[in-house]
């Protein structure tokens, strides 16, 4: 059994390469769900559905959100009214929001709802939102206070300096039925090379998780998401620097060794291994950009071997 | 100043032929929002739409709701997940739901949405729902008790007996700001040919508004919307029936003779004349089928008319 927590486009894609070494009903990810909006009155839950639409084939591959071969007709027609439009639904993907509202608003859970929805696309994974609450990360701005996630994220193109993350809600949180038994049953724990300030964060931050994580360390591998002190997607780089974290997989280090024992970096951060091991993590060195779905398995395979 | 209390379909017609001959500013449509309906968590308004998109020269004219040129890959979507598609939404249309929803979540009143919407299809008129609160048309069924307007209307195609109508919430509904000054102010009141069991008795039912219009009879006409013992389209025959009414003309001078003094029938029902009139409304009759805007503008003239 493996436990994954997740974030969007990079955890989807190391997903799906562990769905390629590993049967994938042995799969179970938690993923992030503090991006959650409404949005027009659906509920839109753009982690979940990416990893969802990744691991079904269906992802938009360049924009690595939304489905391929999408059309636009509502966000054109909603231009009409002046509606908000910034935040791209497609004609298909809506399907889903649209889903999601109505069971939602039938009383089911997210995460029973989340399992009709991967089910309907044929996955095997086990895909858990961390909790079925309500999670909300928020943004602070300097000289502006809080803004909504998605209104940074997507609106703003993450282009603004933040002075600190918030999680609301999160005191209140219960983690979703199974995400504990999850995490205590694995054999291999992995961190995925998703956000760790807005992605990864949120995930711990619901009471129970984090502990959960912490005594499992010693089965737990975090693949690094600085490469080269670089975020290869997104704003995880300029996101530590605000917030007062080295942009290094030392950095990374830092942040992640009360949860687990390896870190996974890139080659080319080789010289930094070292000081990784410093930071009391071991440290395995490999290819972790994934190009494609062959390099996605091949550094699914690093993960799961640099535990036992 | 005209005014037309208005169902969908063959009010939007009737409508679109009176500003074919009155300026469009001097029309005030007041509709009904029994009908209305929240699917997927989405706000929906179909007489509200079916008048817009009429009077914008957008609608379907074969289906005689929604938009022409539509796609559905939104619905087709929904298909995966097993979602509710008997109600049919185009993609283009969703933009409309989808603002609406928006924007009542902001607290802007229905009323002022629609205002914002009907400007932005470049519309003249005034379009009212009679009431901003919630109004719920239920239909009951024997054996079964009451279900809502939709899923008698659409889900089951109104083919179902009905043992009677109710309009949940009326008693406690406002008239939106600007229906009694309309219907106070208005030189014609007109009673559009829709159904008057699930059309306009809902827009009567908002306190205020029967008053108002039976303050006015002397300049209300109405359009029979049965023509030769039945409905041109919908349930409104059926409905009569079933709740005890005469399938004619005459059926339908008992139902509004308190609220108009003229009921125009068409000229197939030329025989009955003397029959409305004996139910104390005088009777004009003329060509009332509104094959297209041609004949729906000569049904607008011989409607104003009938008055002064």
């Amino acid at each position: 059994m493996i436990a994954v927590l997740s974030g969007g486009v990079g955890a989807a894609r190391f997903l799906q390469g562990l769905l390629a070494i590993v049967p994938p009903a042995s799969v179970t990810a938690i993923a992030n769900v503090g991006d959650d909006t409404v949005l027009h009155g659906l509920h839109i839950s753009p982690d979940l559905d990416t990893v969802t639409y990744t691991l079904a084939g269906a992802i938009d591959p360049h924009q690595g959100w939304g489905l391929a071969g999408e059309t636009w007709h509502a966000m054109e027609a909603l231009e009409r009214y002046g509606g908000t439009t910034w935040f791209r639904l497609g004609d298909r993907d809506l399907a889903t929001h649209l889903y999601r509202t109505q069971r939602l608003r039938d009383r089911v859970p997210l995460s029973a709802v989340t399992a009709e929805i991967t089910a309907a696309w044929g996955l095997d994974l086990t895909l858990l939102p961390v909790t079925d609450d309500p999670l909300h990360t928020r943004i602070v701005v300097p000289d502006e206070g809080e803004i909504e996630f998605q209104e940074y994220f997507v609106h703003r193109r993450h282009d603004v300096r933040v002075s600190a993350v918030r999680f609301a809600g999160a005191v209140a949180c219960r983690p979703a039925p199974g995400v504990l038994r999850a995490l205590g049953d694995a054999d291999v724990l992995v961190i995925a090379p998703s956000n760790p300030i807005v992605s990864i964060a949120p995930v711990l931050s619901v009471p129970g998780v984090d502990d959960a994580v912490r005594r499992r360390r010693d089965r737990c591998v975090a693949v690094s998401p600085i490469v080269g002190g670089a975020a290869l997607k997104g704003p995880a780089d300029r996101l530590l620097r605000d917030l007062g974290h080295e942009v290094s997989v030392v950095g990374v280090a830092r942040i992640y060794r009360d949860q687990a024992a390896v870190l996974v970096i890139d080659e080319v951060d080789a010289a930094l291994a070292p000081a990784v091991e410093a930071e009391g993590m071991r440290c395995v060195v490999g290819p972790t950009v994934m190009h494609g779905p062959a390099e996605a398995a091949a550094l699914a395979r690093l993960v799961v071997e640099a535990i036992g």
